[in-house]
């Protein structure tokens, strides 16, 4: 299994709101969950303000360095979503009008006022691209060869993914367990690093944490094999309980 | 104002259990603040994963290209804790153990079994560091020039801003007014962008929401300059008045 192909993303999150602190993102949890799911590792985030050359820098970087871009916000009605502009610069090519974008706009509008020319910004797309359904309010997402130019709106972007779900290839999924104890990672770091390099292809992380008064430490174990996961997660649990430290399996 | 000089800052988030998707990220917006009010913008954040080379480049570049660099996660005592090596390998300078560090570890854990090893690995700084000072917990941060190395867990991280507060140059703090109206984005895109273009030296962002069955926009205005913010909030809400959309102080 440590030959099969590892399929990649990146992730660009555009907004000046996230780098400001005003707004939480949520966008780089659930697509990379979303990711984890498709056999697609994401292995790399950049957070941008709404500043085209930022943005057209990360894009040639990214999407030339990952299987999959993909970017979100930035792609509303107003004068500060440059995204479409920023990619299509980034990939040198025009923007146009998407005649499907201007016919779905057309009919979400209808009862809301008609379309107008900020509304129909969001039908411009970098020209090629095709359309990633919105099921959740009028304007598109858009795909561009390996690019994904999502909303900026969580929601929204969830609607977008569940539309683009099993159409990208990837490879075995990521698979992971966890395992719970109430310890200081302190105490076990020569075994958590011995583990890990007996278990071809898995990775353990450790994650400490102090609750109830107490110290504890969760260890997630990662491979795409699910024979090696179980071995290193029961070796694991073995040496922890062998020392005086019960397992708790699926963490604390 | 607009000749004032800009004080910017990159963050790099270093942890593959944010790209996991299993951690959501609170560094991010909680520095994002913390740098507003010291008055300095964060300019750019990288998610890497516990991977040395990602972390080696990112700390180059944006090391180069900001006033200051922070970095959030990988300096605890386990395998996967690589920050520190990767930083100094980054900079071209050895890994030590800071004989301060080494004496807060060494009373932190007294009455917890005593420093080991891996306890003592949380002492290593690349050579020529200072301390951060550490509040919650044992393991102080890190400042190497312009590169501030700090804590994971958010707690201990907000911690470390408190022990930094004050002690970085900045420049005019970042100033926000918010204004929050019962209208559709798009139907109001023209004003937002002739607003802005009018006044120097703002940036007006809008974010628009699906509240209660309602369509609804809340704009943030920003600027260092607080009459230029005054003048661009007060025409504004007068624009949207006298288009039929009263506006609400505050944001919605």
């Amino acid at each position: 299994m440590s030959a099969a192909r590892i399929w990649t993303a990146a992730l660009i999150i555009i907004g000046d709101e996230i780098l400001s602190g005003r707004t939480e993102d949520k966008n780089i949890g659930q697509i990379a969950r979303w990711l984890n799911v498709q056999g697609i590792r994401l292995a790399e985030v950049r957070v941008v303000g709404d500043v085209e050359d930022a943005i057209v820098d990360a894009v040639r970087r990214l999407s030339a360095a990952h299987d999959y871009l993909f970017t979100t916000g930035g792609i509303g009605p107003t004068h500060d979503d440059i995204t479409v502009d920023a990619i299509a610069k980034a990939l040198g090519v025009g923007v146009e009008h998407h005649p499907d974008a201007v016919a779905v706009l057309t009919r979400y509008y209808a009862n809301k006022g008609g379309v107008n020319d900020a509304r129909l910004r969001m039908a411009r797309v970098p020209a090629g691209a095709e359309l990633i359904a919105n099921r959740m309010s009028g304007a598109p997402g858009i795909r561009h060869g390996n690019i994904f130019i999502m909303a900026g709106v969580p929601a929204i972007t969830a609607g977008m993914l569940d539309a683009l779900t099993g159409s990208l290839q990837g490879g075995a999924p990521l698979l992971s367990t966890s395992i719970g104890c109430w310890v200081q990672e302190s105490e076990i770091a020569d075994l958590l690093r011995e583990q890990e390099r007996v278990h071809d292809g898995c990775q353990i992380g450790s994650y400490p944490f102090f609750r109830e008064g107490r110290v504890g430490c969760n260890f997630i174990i990662r491979s795409v094999d699910p024979a090696q996961l179980d071995a290193c997660s029961g070796a694991l649990s073995a040496a922890l309980d062998a020392m005086g430290y019960p397992p708790i399996a699926g963490g604390i």
